[in-house]
C-alpha cells in the first residue's frame, strides 16, 4: 500500500480550513478588483535560465518528464514568486496592455527551501503591481499601500502597523555617513535583520563584517532605532539633518506619500528607519504590514516601489510599485492562533432530509428552489431514520434541516443552532428572507 | 535579453480573457458548493511512485530541486490528475472527514504529453466527487450529473447534451456475445474511439486486433451506434433482449438513473451505447457532456462510477462517482470560436478623473464611497488633460468616468457607452442605485 505522509513544506488544508482560505482569496480578488486592478495569471514555469538570473538565495525547482525522451521542455522550472513572471508577461504583451498597467495574481509560488516552521515550499502570493511606461507617479505607491490597508480591513482578525520607510532616506543618511556605494547596499542588508539579531548583531555586521568605525556603526545602529507616527515624520526627518541630495528625495517622498494617504490608512503608519527590506531591487518606498498583537506573525504583507521592472526582457524603462500579501504563512498562523472559527465543513446551509425514497424527487426540487434564491442547499444521498440524517447535517455542521412531509405536503425547518422548529407555509418567500439574511452575515 | 517565447502547452490568457476565465471559475465554485460540496485543495506534488502507478500513458513532470544535495524531496512529481491526489487525500484525512463525502476540487494539473491543438501541457480541472464508505446509493450519481448539468445552464453558451451510458450494459452485451474478460476491456478501449476512427475502424481493431469473429464484430459495431433520448431507453434496451446479469444490473441502474433527474435535465440526455470512457476504472454509470452545436469541442466535461477510490491507500471500500469539467480546453475554444466577449481589460467600472493634483484627495474619497457599495472604481494615477484620461478609460474597457469639480463641488457621470453626460446631486444614493444595477446584470 502506498505510504500517506505529508511533504515537509507543502501545506494541505481541511475542507473546514478550506472554506476559510477560499474566503480570504475572494476577499483579496474583491478589494484588488475594487481599484481596478485586472487579474492576470502566469504559467507555473518559466526557463531555468529566466529564473537563475534572479533567483538570489532561492532554491529552484526544475521540471522535466519522467521519460524525457526530446529535450523540448529541458530547462523549464517551477517560478519561486511572481514578480519574475509578471515582468516577462508585460514584456511579452507590451503591445497589448494599455499603461499605467495595473494587474493582481493570485497564485501559487514554489521554492526549494530547507523546511522549518513558517516556511512553505509551495505557497499562495497575493500581488498587485502597477507598472507604467517611463514615470509613475507617487499617486501609485499611496494606492498600492491603500489597497493593502483595505485588504487589512476587511479580513478585519487583528490592528495593523504598516511600517514605512524610503530607500532613498537610507542611502541617503549612509552616503552622508561616508559610505560607498557597495557599503551602503551592505548596510542596507545588515539593518533589515535587526529584528531577528538585534542592535547588538547590527553592530558586530556593520564593524566586523563592513569595517566600519564604531561611530558609524553606532550612528546607523541608533538611526535604526527610530520608529514614529505618521504625524512625526515631518518632525523627525527634519532634526536628523542630513545634508544629501538623495536624503533630500527620499524625504520629500515620504511626506507626499503620507499626504496622499486617506485619513484613516495614515493612522496606521509607523514611519521606522529600520525597515530596510533585503531584497535589492526596491528603489523609493519600502512597506511592511504587520500586526500590532501578533508580532509573532510576522511581515503578512510587504512590497515597494523599483526602478525597472522589466529591463531583462525588454528594452523600456517601466517603473512599477507592487504589494504582496503571503496567504499561505499567514493562514498557517491564523489556524495556529484560532483566528477563524472552523465549524463549517461544507458550504450547505440546508440539508433536506428525505422521509422516504419515493419523495426524493420533490425533495430535489425544494433543494434546487433554495439554489435558485442563492443558497447551498443539499439533499441527503439515501433514506435511513431521520436521527441519522440530522447527524449527518451536525458532523458536516449544517445549521438548518429540513422536513418535507409529502402526505400533508408540508414543510418544515429545524435550526440545530436555537433548536427551534418552524412550519413554511411558503417556500419561496423562506428562501428569499434566508438568502438575504446570509448574503447580510457574510463580508 | 532573455528569450521572450510562449511555451508550448502552457496557455496564458490576456486579462480581458483571465477576467472570463475568472467568472466561470467562480460560477463553477457556485455550483459546486450550492449542492453542498465541500471545497478542498491537495498539494501540486505526490511522490513519483504513486503518480506512476496509476499513471498509464501519462507523462509525469518530476520536479527537483536545481541545486539538490539532499534527497528529501527526491521523488516528486506534479498531479497529472485530481483523481490520485484526492484518493491519497481521502485515505489521509478519513478519520477527520464525514462521509458520504461530497468535495469539489479546482486546481491545475500538468502533463508532460506531445503539444498538439487543444492539448494542454498545464491546464485547470475542476472536479466534484462523491465517496461512501462502502456503499454509495444511485442518487448520488443522479446528483453529480445534475450539478454538473446546472454548471451548463448558468454558463449557457450553447445547448449541452449528457452522453449517457453504463459499463455494465456494456460489459454484459459483450460478456453476452462469448468475450473473455479482458477482450471486454478491449472492446470497451476500441468502441471508445468510434468517434475518431469511425465504425470502420472499430471493426478492424475488433478483428484484426482483438482476433473477434465478423459477425460478432458487426454486432459490437452495430450496437455502438444507437443514440437514443432518455424517453426511449427504456424501449431499447428491452429490444436488446441480452441475458445477462451484469447486463440487467446495468439497465436497471440506468432506467433508475433517469427517473431520478430533473426533468429538465432528462431532457438533455440522450443514451448512447457507443460511450465508453477509455480510463479503466469506471464500473458503472458513465457520462460525457458535449455541446449540441460545438461537436469541436469534444468533450468539456465527463465522468463516472467506480468502486474503489483508494484502495492504493487504504484499507477500505470507498465506492464513489465524479465528474470533472475541463477549463482550460474549453476556454482555449471558447476564444477561438468568440463565444465571450473580451470588451472588459479591467474590473473598473468607473474611472474617477482628476483635474488637478490638489482635488486628489477628494478623489479617492470618492472612489472610496463608490467602492463602499460594492462597485469597482480607479482614481486616475496623475493630472493630464482630461482627453487623455477618457482615452485611457477607453483603452481598458471602463464603461463610465465620473469628473469632479472642485470648485463647484460638483459631480458628473459620463457613460461611454451612450456618451450621455449626467449630474450626481447625490453620490450615495447614485452608487447604490448603479451597484444594484450591477449585482443584477451578472449573473
Amino acid at each position: 500500500m502506498a505510504k500517506l505522509k505529508n511533504i515537509s513544506g507543502f501545506p494541505e488544508w481541511l475542507p473546514a480550513q478550506k472554506i476559510v482560505e477560499d474566503r480570504l482569496l475572494e476577499t483579496i480578488r474583491r478589494v484588488y478588483g475594487s481599484f481596478g486592478f485586472s487579474p492576470i495569471e502566469t504559467r507555473s514555469v518559466e526557463p531555468v535560465s529566466t529564473l537563475a538570473a534572479k533567483g538570489v538565495d532561492k532554491e529552484i525547482y526544475v521540471v522535466q518528464r519522467l521519460h524525457a525522451a526530446e529535450s523540448d521542455d529541458a530547462g523549464l522550472a517551477l517560478h519561486f514568486d511572481l514578480t519574475v513572471p509578471f515582468a516577462r508577461y508585460v514584456a511579452q504583451n507590451f503591445n497589448e496592455l494599455v499603461f499605467p498597467f495595473k494587474r493582481y495574481q493570485i497564485q501559487k509560488s514554489w521554492r526549494g527551501e530547507r523546511p522549518q516552521k513558517g516556511r512553505f515550499r509551495e505557497f499562495y502570493q497575493c500581488d498587485i503591481d502597477i507598472v507604467a511606461r517611463d514615470v509613475l507617479p507617487l499617486s501609485a505607491d499611496a494606492e498600492a499601500v491603500t489597497v493593502m490597508d483595505q485588504v487589512f480591513r476587511t479580513i478585519a482578525v487583528g490592528r495593523h502597523v504598516i511600517r514605512l520607510n524610503n530607500r532613498k532616506i537610507l542611502l541617503g543618511i549612509y552616503s552622508s555617513l561616508g559610505l560607498r556605494e557597495e557599503e551602503r547596499r551592505q548596510a542596507i542588508t545588515a539593518v533589515d535583520k535587526i529584528s531577528k539579531i538585534g542592535r547588538e548583531g547590527v553592530l558586530k555586521e556593520l564593524q566586523d563584517g563592513m569595517g566600519l568605525d564604531l561611530a558609524v556603526a553606532e550612528k546607523i545602529a541608533d538611526l535604526a532605532e527610530i520608529k514614529v507616527s505618521a504625524s512625526e515624520a515631518e518632525y523627525i526627518l527634519s532634526k536628523l539633518e542630513i545634508d544629501d541630495r538623495l536624503f533630500e528625495d527620499g524625504r520629500r517622498e515620504m511626506l507626499a506619500l503620507l499626504e496622499l494617504l486617506p485619513a484613516e490608512t495614515g493612522k496606521c503608519v509607523q514611519f521606522d528607519l529600520s525597515l530596510a527590506r533585503g531584497l535589492d531591487y526596491y528603489t523609493g518606498v519600502i512597506v511592511e504590514f504587520v500586526f500590532e498583537d501578533h508580532p509573532e506573525f510576522g511581515t503578512v504583507a510587504a512590497g515597494g516601489r523599483y526602478d525597472d521592472l522589466a529591463s531583462q526582457f525588454i528594452n523600456k524603462k517601466l517603473p512599477g510599485v507592487g504589494m504582496s500579501f503571503g496567504l499561505t504563512r499567514f493562514l498557517d498562523m491564523a489556524f495556529e492562533h484560532g483566528l477563524f472559527p472552523l465549524e463549517e465543513k461544507c458550504p450547505s446551509q440546508i440539508l433536506v432530509t428525505v422521509y422516504r425514497e419515493e419523495d426524493r424527487a420533490e425533495c430535489n426540487r425544494i433543494a434546487q428552489v433554495l439554489r435558485d434564491h442563492g443558497l447551498c442547499a443539499e439533499v441527503f444521498l439515501s433514506s435511513p431514520k431521520l436521527g441519522k440524517q440530522i447527524d449527518y447535517a451536525d458532523a458536516r455542521g449544517i445549521p438548518q434541516i429540513l422536513f418535507f412531509d409529502a402526505q400533508k405536503n408540508k414543510i418544515e425547518v429545524k435550526d440545530l443552532r436555537t433548536k427551534e422548529q418552524a412550519y413554511v407555509p411558503d417556500l419561496e418567500k423562506w428562501a428569499s428572507a434566508q438568502a438575504a439574511r446570509s448574503s447580510n452575515k457574510r463580508v
